[in-house]
């Protein structure tokens, strides 16, 4: 029986060279040593990341968000088909801090999209697991600077619509796609304020059938609040639109706002200026969670963090002096 | 004028002192500190709590949290002065990660609870600022021990229903208190599931005039689901009931409710277990913060940073780079 740790590993080359020919599967075995707990996995990762970056930044960036109900999958599921028949390649990948209890993901599950996972211009993957959103963002930026080595032009990061979230992908993305359904209620409407002010475009999803009237009347209403949101992006005031992903309603007119939004924010320079701005966030946090790889990954930390944490347990020591002096002992 | 930074300390010992007396001014002074962003104050925060640790633990710590719309304000309002009436000294923090764009916090707003601000047996305070959850937290955390350590009987944690300060506050307290209401729709319990699950007590709000019906109808939907989670505690299945706090209505019995809640935790002891287990998460996130901090606080990381940040400003080199060669530095 073969054990995960035992799998074998390429050479970095190997898997560069694979990645900027377009191996899919290599870009798959890549992403799992960026999700991979082992440290010569990480290190390995690092490494092709580090060498690939040259060939990073090329793709549009795309958040979408939402809460659970307005059709996510629905959406990205028709949308991703129009973006290919436009000659596009497309990654999907997702953003979820798993069920506090569960531990299970949320979303990534490619039998939602059933026909885009079989279309061959298309690469999914799931969020990575873990409770830190902190440690998820990091590694799919990871996983979106290989996608965009391996010539995806179109990235779209799909996250749920519970907050913090959203702020870690608007963190990575060129432009934050919002859908909505009408008739929610309000509150619901209220919890999305902080996300909403977020939104370069808001679709309001389902617009087929019953749900046209009331979709519309969201619509209005979104339309008299948007303008009063501070602006994203210079000369880019919040648009709304519906759409139906039944009835291919608007689908392409979405694919089209995007497309003015990237020649708008080429043009203007802010695309250039946020990326820059990413650029020194990624580092901090890059640094975040490097100072927590390489803790732990240290050797008095290792020797010591055992007995330590038994000591804690026995409340022999407090959390405090525990932290306190492993820290002393690391720096 | 005076700065801020130019504002008159006192010894470690005085602010123990001060604390343990039972001294509100001081308090709160103390959780300044906590609050800074200043490093003397920081490492004068750090001694008086780690003096102050023999003192702490002996308070019911309770979290409260819902939706905006529920009524948290009002409910806590209304139970804090219950609290006073039996004897309780109480202390009521927030945890809130603020808006992404305004900055301010949602809550934590004195003037929310007018008639509990101005008791004396009552200590309230705001969120404290930022964006980084793990930041916040670990500072409520500390607040809380200060003001275990002065005499406060009750804590209460109070947060938004946004999901991850939940999970936050779930590492920090005995118990949970999830407030809801009839009639807010499907999508909105839908996206309350994972939060849902963490409740020892789920109490429906405002059941007074014409909610009294729908809350009704929650409650018996709410009663035929708890019994399928998993239980949080043992020998504690999650209790629903229904309240008001306008008109009073089962406010005592929730007091009644947490009061048999701790005597059961503490007979069968899992208060003691999750405190230990709590602990020992205390302590990774004390290395989280401590990690940075003293990243940050080092000499040569503050003269290097300077440029470095100029030199992925200017796409010089890139975040990974740079945070490559920051952390070289640092260990």
């Amino acid at each position: 029986m073969k054990t995960y740790s035992k799998r074998k590993r390429y050479t970095p080359e190997k898997y560069i060279e694979g990645i900027l020919k377009q191996n899919r599967n290599i870009l798959s075995q890549s992403i799992t040593l960026i999700e991979s707990h082992l440290e010569s996995d990480r290190a390995l990762a690092e490494k092709i990341i580090e060498r690939l970056l040259p060939y990073t930044g090329n793709s549009k960036r795309i958040g979408i968000t939402g809460s659970t109900g307005v059709g996510k999958s629905t959406f990205i599921e028709t949308f991703g088909q129009l973006l290919t028949h436009q000659n596009q390649k497309v990654a999907i990948l997702a953003i979820d801090p798993s069920s506090p209890k569960s531990g299970g993901s949320i979303m990534g599950d490619k039998t939602r999209m059933q026909k885009l996972s079989q279309n061959p211009n298309v690469f999914i993957r799931p969020s990575p697991a873990g409770r830190d959103i902190g440690g998820i963002t990091q590694k799919s930026r990871e996983c979106m600077l290989l996608c965009e080595a391996a010539g995806f032009d179109v990235i779209l990061i799909e996250t749920t619509g519970a907050g913090q979230s959203e702020i870690a992908v608007k963190d990575m993305v060129d432009c934050f796609l919002l859908l909505m359904i009408g008739g929610a209620g309000d509150e619901l409407q209220g919890l999305k304020k902080g996300i909403m002010e977020l939104a370069d475009i808001i679709a309001i999803t389902k617009s087929d059938g019953e749900n046209i009237e009331r979709n519309l009347q969201l619509q209005t209403r979104l339309e008299s609040i948007t303008p009063l949101f501070q602006p994203n992006t210079p000369e880019w005031p919040t648009k709304v639109l519906t759409c139906s992903a039944m009835t291919n309603k608007n689908i392409d007119t979405i694919w089209e706002l995007l497309q003015n939004y990237f020649n708008t924010v080429e043009k203007n320079g802010w695309l250039h200026t946020n990326r820059k701005q990413q650029q020194l966030s990624w580092m901090y946090s890059t640094i975040k969670t490097g100072l927590e790889r390489r803790f732990y990954g240290n050797h008095n930390i290792k020797n010591l963090l055992p007995q330590i944490t038994e000591q804690v347990s026995n409340s022999k020591i407090s959390a405090y002096q525990a932290a306190k002096a492993l820290l002393d002992t690391f720096c």
